[in-house]
């Protein structure tokens, strides 16, 4: 056992969630020594321009342009690596471990596109590499699925963790917004970045749920090679419909066994009333895990912003100051569990929400019925919303199918005289 | 470091709890051991009649009815106590503590009402003490605290923590029952115990609020010793009244800081439609955290039954082990934090639900109103329901406001000819 006197890290990069844990440090500072056993100092902060930081809550002469000030000084055990984007922060990384330095990261998307490469790194150097924050801010997802539920065999993830399409979801909802304005809104709130796209897409949510994958069932998924649909499709009318059904729209990121593999997408889907998942709103973050031991389990809270990403930034530093003081080192590599075969990466069997707009005519609905049927797709139900119009809204949710079905009996359906439009094709949640 | 080849231990009771512990191993065990690094084995398993056990998941030479034989025998390392109760449980504690053994128990009264001894003992003979199961069952909330939000001050904790009274108020809501008759299908499922006393009465609550204050606030309070308000009196009605005014009634457990001092009690409490524990139904439980870093965290899921359960206590074995490893002792006392004077608790300011039951005559309002006033307590809001009859039910909701005061009042209150009675005080938690 090392007896440690003091703790000294160094921190990449002081935006928002760096501000964020230097000041958690100078709110909480007793209570996190008290913690530790020891004090705790951050030593030198990288920023692209020192001279600009001269009133922060750090003193100055913290701040620094060289990068190596912080990888290569032999005092600092643990960087924080708190850039974001992928380089140069993944190269920051990759040298503090091979310095045998401690990392602890809030970088999703270098963990999602590098972590398999920076955990064999750290293994190799015999440090911690940990990214607590990468995936719903200050929820404690990550230490959940490797220690809590570490006696369970996970059966199923099911996440709401991208903050902006759920605030502006949520507004289309409660407000009957547009799309637009709701955009908009989050956007002067600050739940929505000048250029929204990687949030509205899906691809945030999906870098997120690789890591969960990764973390949750030892299988590394690409994001880019998830099926993933983001949000931008969804009209307030869309939501209405859905409510009128009993459901909420909420773009969902599942990773799920099926058999010998895993079903791993990022989907807005209808989610029923009564499942918690239904009942996070406006900006939050949830995930809901299923375990074979414990069951149901839903985690929820704040999935961004300074304060709740360095609480989870922060609880890595406090696990990582133990391991440093035990001397041991804890492999950070995950294996492959249960088998799962890693190429099999689908979107597996759902139940789905088809609208199909239609011309209001005898027999129509007997059309498209024995086409759905004649694919093996069957319908739990059918609900014709407007009557008398030339053109009606058909919605069909449909038993769990999978896709290549589906897709058959819609291209069936589609050449129908009477089919104008496969409008909208959902993912439907099963009842928890 | 330790080279560790096999884990033994040895299990006290084999109710359940004790049941799917085995049954979590024996399905899981692939998965564990993977986690642990090593073997482990249930060497012994103490129950009253050994000759009972004669076709379960286990060999029948596992049991025995000589405590000493799991308490003294040298080769086992964790004793993990599932039977239950005060006593002889406790006694079983102390002397696998005294003897060098680690501890790990689901036993929410021993760590209520003798959890500050045993740490103390545990930490003398270098030894952990666990108790994630005793709160919140698969819900890692005690991992939660002391590990992912240690680096937060918390401000609140409020819980719905006992399934049984939650599986009542949600089937009273839900489908119009009665009280009797939601408690007649509680027991049906075996989500209340044939004496359910202590669920009803919110003696269960406060055990596990005790745990709780004990862990975020280092503050020990005797459950006896908090205000604690069980669900007995509340009526369908009741939970009408409510659900029209925007609430459901939750039977919550709160601990708070106000100032120097902890607010603690146990009261049933409308909560606002908006506020995540509302959606919170059935026999589920979940923990509301409130940190100064993390905001708003919500932990969710099922509060009891053998596999949840055994999830908890298999997350602190496998903890354990990790200490076991190391060789390095992890203190189990947890100071008082933040100089709170754990002499002051109460139940601090809230905002009240009071419904009275009034003769409807001119004026009636204006002497409640007035009353109130003249005591402090201001009014959020007054609904009269029902007219013309002689007898008419006369709601508030005040703002915060002390007990003293609100007491106050109504003594004034119930001194008026027109007001027959004063029918319900109910809390109202704050919108989230």
């Amino acid at each position: 056992m090392t007896q440690l006197n003091n703790i000294v890290v160094g921190l990449l990069g002081f935006g928002n969630i760096g501000k964020g844990f230097a000041t958690v440090l100078e709110e909480n500072k007793a209570q996190i020594e008290s913690t530790l056993g020891c004090g705790i100092t951050i030593k030198k902060i990288l920023v692209r321009e020192p001279d600009k930081y001269k009133n922060t809550i750090v003193p100055e002469t913290l701040f620094t342009a060289n990068a190596d000030e912080i990888l290569t000084d032999p005092e600092i055990q643990i960087v924080i690596e708190l850039i974001g984007g992928v380089q140069p922060a993944c190269d920051y990384i990759t040298k503090a471990l091979k310095q045998g330095k401690h990392v602890v990261t809030a970088n999703k998307a270098v963990i999602a596109l590098h972590g398999k490469e920076l955990f064999a790194l750290a293994d190799k150097n015999s440090v911690s590499m940990r990214f607590e924050a990468s995936v719903g801010g200050g929820i404690p997802i990550i230490a959940s699925l490797t220690k809590s539920l570490a006696a369970n065999e996970i059966e199923e993830i099911v996440g709401i963790i991208n903050g902006t399409t759920n605030y502006i979801l949520t507004r289309m909802d409660q407000e009957g917004m547009s799309f637009e304005d709701a955009l908009a809104e989050a956007q002067a709130k600050g739940f929505a970045e000048a250029d929204p796209t990687s949030d509205i897409e899906g691809e945030d949510a999906a870098f997120k749920l690789s890591i969960l994958t990764h973390v949750a069932f030892g299988v590394d998924v690409n994001p880019g090679d998830m099926p993933c649909v983001g949000i931008g499709q969804i009209s307030e009318k869309e939501i209405d419909f859905a409510k009128q059904l009993g459901y909420k729209i909420k773009l969902l990121a599942t990773v799920r066994k099926n058999g010998g593999s895993l079903d791993v997408h990022v989907h807005p889907t209808l989610v029923p009333f009564e499942h918690p998942l239904a009942a996070v709103n406006n900006e939050f973050n949830a995930l809901y895990v299923r375990g074979n031991a414990v069951g149901e389990l839903m985690l929820y809270g704040k999935g961004a912003g300074p304060l709740p990403t360095a609480s989870a930034v922060w609880s890595d530093v406090l696990e990582v100051v133990k391991i440093v003081r035990s001397q041991i080192h804890e492999t950070n590599t995950i294996s492959i569990k249960n088998g799962f075969k890693p190429g099999i990466i689908g979107s597996g069997s759902n139940a789905y929400y088809i609208r199909l707009q239609v011309t209001d005519q005898p027999g129509v609905l007997g059309k498209i019925s024995t086409a759905f049927g004649r694919n093996n797709v069957s319908l739990e139900s059918v609900v014709q919303r407007g009557r008398g119009g030339k053109s009606v809204p058909l919605i069909f949710i449909t038993h769990e199918a999978e896709w290549d079905r589906l897709d058959a009996a819609l291209n069936e359906i589609k050449k129908l005289s009477t089919v104008e439009e496969v409008a909208s094709i959902l993912m439907v949640q099963r009842r928890s």
